[in-house]
């Protein structure tokens, strides 16, 4: 067995710990003579991975008691339609586009009532975050929309947006978990797992109790409905319980780490020692202005493509995976979730720096 | 380690063989480096996994070329929407009821449009398949729907209904791949992997392509467009790629086994072992009709609740599990899937053999 540094934007690198023990439990999870692949749902076995997965959650997160947390298929995609379906009453929803993710999203909210664009970051390859001070928030707004790390282009919003009372939907599935959040803040809190939790299937939303409601738009799917999957408790039908049980381990990880404040610190001094070589390097530059700056995407050009795909196939060579970056930015990144070791961060500098010193 | 025989009805028994080769896998994928789980679904690595699924299941099932095979979350429960919303052109469809979830489907679709129950074995609590040679189909019906095998009450349609040239859509979650189908007579075949294929978190849909268009009911979300997922080939977002990958490894167990014809037999032996010793004990009884009969979820009952729960119970401490049958049936029930080994269907006969010497 080889492990390589895997800098995959998602799904992305586990911690090596969690998957060994989930290939040790395969055949026989606990003594129940199974896998947790084949376990009913309704079975109590199950029942206490999926509700201890849920609670290990709530510490780390320190999720307030009038907030469910719902365990959902279909991605954040399918999140773009739930949220106004559920929240659009008086159909109107501001969206802050600052990438790829939330202009989807706005541009799906768009079936179902007037979503409107009150910033964006669209003109300059949404390599910033715009001032959201003081935006024109609809007055008649169900909620407020943001994605708030943003996976493709590499920012983050460092301060939330003044949504000026109203409800505020945040996408964060690139930042899941990489640092503590008030959750208070927040109608609704969600993200693909597939990037810094688990294995690709599985979106975890947070909804505050009081918007979950039978008062849906009509036509709305049942399985759309957040209520139908917080009055079951996520086991309305059958979830993807190998994914929760893989998701569990992670929260389990996260607590040995020491929680998410320990998790910030990690993640701030591994993301500094490559943007402080990106700040210095003659080769490679970062492309985000440094304010907005993700803790968890890096993209880095050279300004030539065909050094770019020289140094992704170098890099490749050399144990570091999935450097390309996105086909709207080009060049490079590097996604160096919670569970990339410090050293995988150092290796890739090491790299980087070989390879400027062997093609300036 | 010690596995034990389980019957349950779903999430349900996988190959062993399977999960073996799945947890050598865990850690490093063949050379890749990275666990399945960690894979960009935009790699050459994944792309291959999906691909070669794909293949395997078309050569499995004889998928003639004009269906689209996809790799959907959300489970059935999201296809009873997901069928009306883009099938319910005339929002017409005529539905027979044999269960709880053709009913759940029944009732979803009267959110799109008039749903007909043109037939419904509720009478006697689904304990057998109605006549279906002539039916009043609507005129204008978009669709004739089926759940072909119904796993909580085990009863299976022998025969496909006389739909009078109307587009027949079938779930197939608890039969699929359990023996050859012919795919052409189907508009969509569907079904939740969770029983008879793989983990939990992915439906598996089989649909003609003619039916996959843009011209699906306002307010459809793009994720409940087939034409969204057949478009991107299942990758229009990031889809379940570790059930997708165990899902193949069940197709390639499954050619090994001798395909679809093997399995029918070795399943017809098997249900025989059972239905054979039901037929002539004096405790234990079938609750279906005979010609009805689903060879792959088996309920029983002896008529005493206390003497039910006492066999569950011992039959449990013997190494057989999830035994207990489904709450609106009661008693008990056997759900043998192509992974459950004929060895297991004897030990349960065994057991139940003693457990009535015993108790008479």
């Amino acid at each position: 067995m080889s492990r390589v540094y895997n800098f995959s934007a998602g799904p992305a690198v586990l911690p090596e710990e969690v998957l060994r023990e989930a290939a040790e439990e395969m055949m026989d999870y606990k003594g129940s003579g199974m896998s947790v692949m084949e376990m009913s749902h309704r079975s109590q076995v199950f029942d206490d991975i999926i509700k201890e997965a849920e609670q290990d959650l709530r510490d780390l997160m320190n999720i307030p008691d009038n907030y469910k947390v719902l365990f959902l298929q279909g991605g954040a995609s399918q999140q773009f339609a739930m949220i106004p379906m559920n929240l659009m009453k008086n159909k109107v929803a501001d969206y802050i586009v600052t990438g790829q993710w939330a202009k989807k999203a706005y541009q799906e909210a768009q079936k179902y009532g007037k979503a409107n664009k009150i910033a964006s970051s669209e003109d300059k390859t949404f390599s910033y975050i715009p001032d959201c001070s003081d935006l024109p928030i609809s007055e008649d707004a169900d909620y407020v929309y943001i994605c708030e790390n943003n996976t493709i282009y590499g920012t983050k919003f460092k301060k939330l947006p003044n949504t000026k009372g109203k409800l505020l939907v945040s996408d964060i599935s690139s930042c899941f978990l990489s640092e503590p959040v008030d959750v208070a803040k927040y109608g609704i809190l969600y993200g693909g797992v597939q990037k810094n939790i688990g294995p690709a299937g599985m979106v975890i939303a947070i909804v505050r109790e009081d918007l979950i409601t039978e008062d849906v738009l009509p036509g709305t799917p049942t399985m759309l409905t957040y209520k139908t999957h917080a009055d079951a408790e996520s086991l309305y039908n059958t979830p993807n319980c190998y994914c929760i049980y893989m998701c569990g381990k992670v929260f389990k990880w996260l607590k040995n780490m020491g929680g998410l404040e320990a998790m910030k610190e990690r993640n701030e001094k591994k993301a500094a020692i490559l943007y402080d070589f990106l700040d210095q390097s003659k080769m490679f530059h970062g492309t985000v202005v440094k304010e907005d700056r993700s803790l968890m995407n890096v993209p880095f050009v050279t300004g030539d493509k065909e050094l770019d795909a020289k140094f992704v196939k170098e890099a490749k060579a050399a144990g570091l995976e999935n450097l390309k970056g996105h086909r709207s930015v080009g060049g490079m990144r590097a996604s160096i979730y919670n569970a990339m070791p410090i050293e995988g961060v150092e290796k890739l500098v090491e790299f980087m720096k070989k390879f400027e010193e062997e093609n300036l």
